[in-house]
């Protein structure tokens, strides 16, 4: 019975961190009795210290009475996301937050509380790592991970912060969608382009999309196409 | 005695494939009395074949009695490799062209070979290989090679196709700067964010700046700075 939230971005243009999943995230927390949440800052973006990544977070959710624990401030990190009643993982850098999760052993005990029922957001990098590996990623690979093989709780890939190409740019680097293309040369994975301000809703079986945006499908040898909030994306997997 | 060229891009916006390189490629090809070019395909931007990506190439420097041959064609690369006057690895997805080259153990050869004095071109992922290592591509990770490690032609990193933040996006994605940051937190290695239109013209001790452009340099715990065509980035090794 998976209970999780998959969100392209942490923060919308012009808002402030979290805001605008704060009420979904504080209804989700107390629908499962969470009065505690375990909190993954290995994907350190801009760099930002695993502790004061974590304050991000706790001033956040102080208001809503809601305690947030670092998982690098625990003794056994295996044992702290087996005991967790929710889990969050946050942006930044998908490489370090990989490279960290193998070097911990924590992929599996991920899968198997998700598949639990443990309550899951991730943000950006953090639905990165739900999909099947993380061949999908926008980030620098600024660090080499043991594996790009990430959760798999989810039977596609995701590409957070999807981004429509810009018809009038006089870049010649790659647009998103032709290095999604690319990715299928290789892959037959489905990917799931999530724009910003839209999120995976997966409850048991069902995995919607919500936010105000359309989502973009990319399949191998198929044309992409759009999907409208309220789709299921479970028949992808 | 070193003899490369190192550039951003293949192909200027609204120009043809290596139009802008044609010139200095060929003057630079008879200065070493080279009527054959080895190309390296194994990039494939968009995911082109070998043989097409190769004829491309082909089809640029007919007209200069210059025969190319891709190396794939060739039954022992490394020889291949060895006995070149002139290699020209293109550009595409540095994640496949990094997994192809530590596959077919290419990386020493062609270290040996540049370092001998074999005249070498790149484009994009072609010059992110002549790095340390491809820890600041711009590409997906579409697939997974056995090591970031690269050629090691020069002592710092290039970021291809370098560009600079767009004030007015929306966009919360991190931006280029942001990117090259987040490999400084990891990494010491300077980078040199090249635009499109530059390239790093390499002879014996000199790595000296062309185009029109300025080029940026990223130094870790620095601001980054510009500096001019004309600049030598020997010293940052």
């Amino acid at each position: 019975m998976r209970d999780m939230i998959i969100a392209s971005t942490s923060t919308l243009h012009g808002g402030k961190y979290l805001e605008y999943l704060t009420s979904v995230l504080v209804k989700r927390l107390k629908r499962v009795d969470a009065s505690q949440l375990l909190f993954i800052p290995f994907a350190r973006p801009g760099g930002i210290s695993h502790d004061d990544y974590t304050s991000r977070v706790r001033e956040v959710l102080l208001p809503h009475d809601i305690e947030v624990v670092g998982l690098h401030t625990q003794k056994d990190l295996i044992t702290a996301v087996q005991n967790a009643k929710a889990i969050f993982t946050g942006g930044g850098n998908t490489f370090q937050l990989v490279k960290m999760l193998h070097e911990y052993q924590l992929l599996a005990p991920l899968r198997q509380a998700i598949y639990s029922g443990t309550f899951y957001l991730g943000t950006s990098a953090g639905s990165n790592i739900c999909g099947l590996n993380m061949r999908t990623t926008n980030d620098m690979p600024v660090v080499q991970p043991a594996s790009f093989k990430t959760i798999g709780a989810i039977g596609y890939n995701i590409n957070p912060h999807y981004l429509d190409p810009d018809k009038n740019s006089k870049h010649m680097g790659e647009t998103r969608e032709q290095r999604i293309a690319e990715f299928h040369i290789y892959n037959n994975i489905p990917v799931v382009g999530l724009r910003e301000g839209s999120y995976i809703d997966v409850q048991g079986d069902q995995e919607i999309l919500r936010g105000e945006l359309d989502a973009r499908i990319f399949e191998q040898e198929k044309n992409p196409y759009e999907v409208a909030p309220g789709y299921d994306f479970a028949s992808l997997a």
